[in-house]
């Protein structure tokens, strides 16, 4: 159960990555963010909505947020933060209660973690589930539409397949918009600015297979990265790996 | 119109092939086979339905079919016809109202010109439209699942395309599986046993841009090669190209 899951976060008996926990529920990359910066950090996502498909958003001050769990804590419930000043890492933190602002913007962003476990369920096979590894991330050539300070490049994820389960993974991801989506691309890296698939900019290498094709899927670390690269005085997110379990079924974010 | 359309190929003013005649309305492959062999196609159908989707079966000696068009006559509407002899081409009437027997069984089976005019209404373009030519088609090295005397390979049809095309392709298609449905395959030509994409087996070569990928259909060839292999003493099909034009609206057979 996901709010049993984050009391063992929040008591830090748990204080790992939650790849594979609470399978059955959602996920959520986290971008906390003064409310000077909220409204443009909020409009770069609603116009980047593959890579930025938003789960929720607080208000100023809010770190409780009920659409997103029960009796959940933004401040304790996460297994580990990143803390930014002037755009660099500052601070690691596992819980920011003390680092608490009025001012501060809660950002729930869907993650692959879900339309994974559709596709596993689907018996697509995942390469780096397979080989125990983190899914390989590229910075791509095709620029992210800016708001205010936040721009840069579309990041995506990029998983091998046979073409019979590329066209499963675009019907079943179809279905689920606010954890990603579709695939943004498929077959040809160079075609979107990826000179070498055996060296990912996050993530692991993979093997690919003969007669597999990548298929590329807008990541969320496309929205971390502009964090960053926004240099903002003051920001928060997630640790990576280490993201916040909702009540939210994946099942129940399906659109059709 | 349809019906309009369908009097002017029953009175021999028009005899050309149907690309483009009546677009937003299906067309359908034909099969028209003695019933002695009915049953054994209707299973190769049943268990081949992406090659094979039907989209209605008469009842032996049935040649006016309602639900494919209003005083429509299988007779007569198709603007030519093959007639098989021990499973060789005798004849290419325009009208086999003296063929006529009362065992005669009618199949009427999606077309890949349906599913065609949804994708250009996406925008998604089609290069064999563009260049003017047959789609490209190919026999696979996938066996069909026979039933009786019906077996032999998949035939497919290829459209190249981009990574974000063939992504909405797959999209597309997928909501239309009376008229062939989602891909079959994308990527690797080798990986379903085809070894040249410049020399189809039907249909015409088409240029295959930089970054494209080629993508797969399982095409109405697939059960008119069936029958042509079965050798039957007697049956009749379309002329390629010259398909039956019916009162179904394209868009009313999306399943959602």
């Amino acid at each position: 159960m996901p709010s049993t899951f984050r009391e063992q976060v929040r008591s830090k008996r748990f204080t790992g990555s939650t790849a594979g926990q609470c399978g059955e529920y959602a996920q959520a990359n986290l971008a906390i963010l003064p409310s000077a910066y909220a409204e443009d950090f909020l409009r770069f996502c609603v116009r980047n909505p593959k890579a930025c498909p938003l789960l929720a958003v607080g208000e100023p001050g809010q770190f409780e947020i009920p659409q997103l769990g029960r009796d959940l804590d933004i401040r304790t419930d996460v297994p580990g933060y990143n803390v930014y000043r002037d755009g660099e890492l500052s601070d690691q933190p596992d819980d920011i209660r003390e680092l608490w602002r009025d001012d501060l913007v809660v950002f729930a962003i869907g993650c692959s973690f879900s339309f994974e476990q559709m596709l596993a369920r689907e018996r697509v096979p995942l390469r780096h589930v397979d080989e125990g590894v983190t899914v390989p991330m590229y910075r791509t050539a095709i620029p992210n539409h800016a708001a205010g300070p936040f721009g840069g490049q579309l990041v995506v994820s990029m998983r091998p397949m046979s073409g019979a389960h590329a066209i499963r993974a675009v019907q079943v991801t179809s279905r689920f918009p606010s954890v990603h989506g579709a695939p943004v691309h498929l077959g040809s890296p160079a075609a979107i600015g990826i000179e070498d698939l055996s060296s990912p900019d996050y993530g692991d290498a993979v093997s690919i297979h003969e007669h597999e094709l990548p298929v590329f899927w807008a990541c969320g670390v496309t929205p971390q990265s502009a964090i960053e690269s926004a240099r903002l005085p003051f920001a928060i997110a997630h640790r990576p790996g280490h993201m916040l379990v909702t009540d939210i079924p994946n099942a129940t974010l399906a659109v059709l």
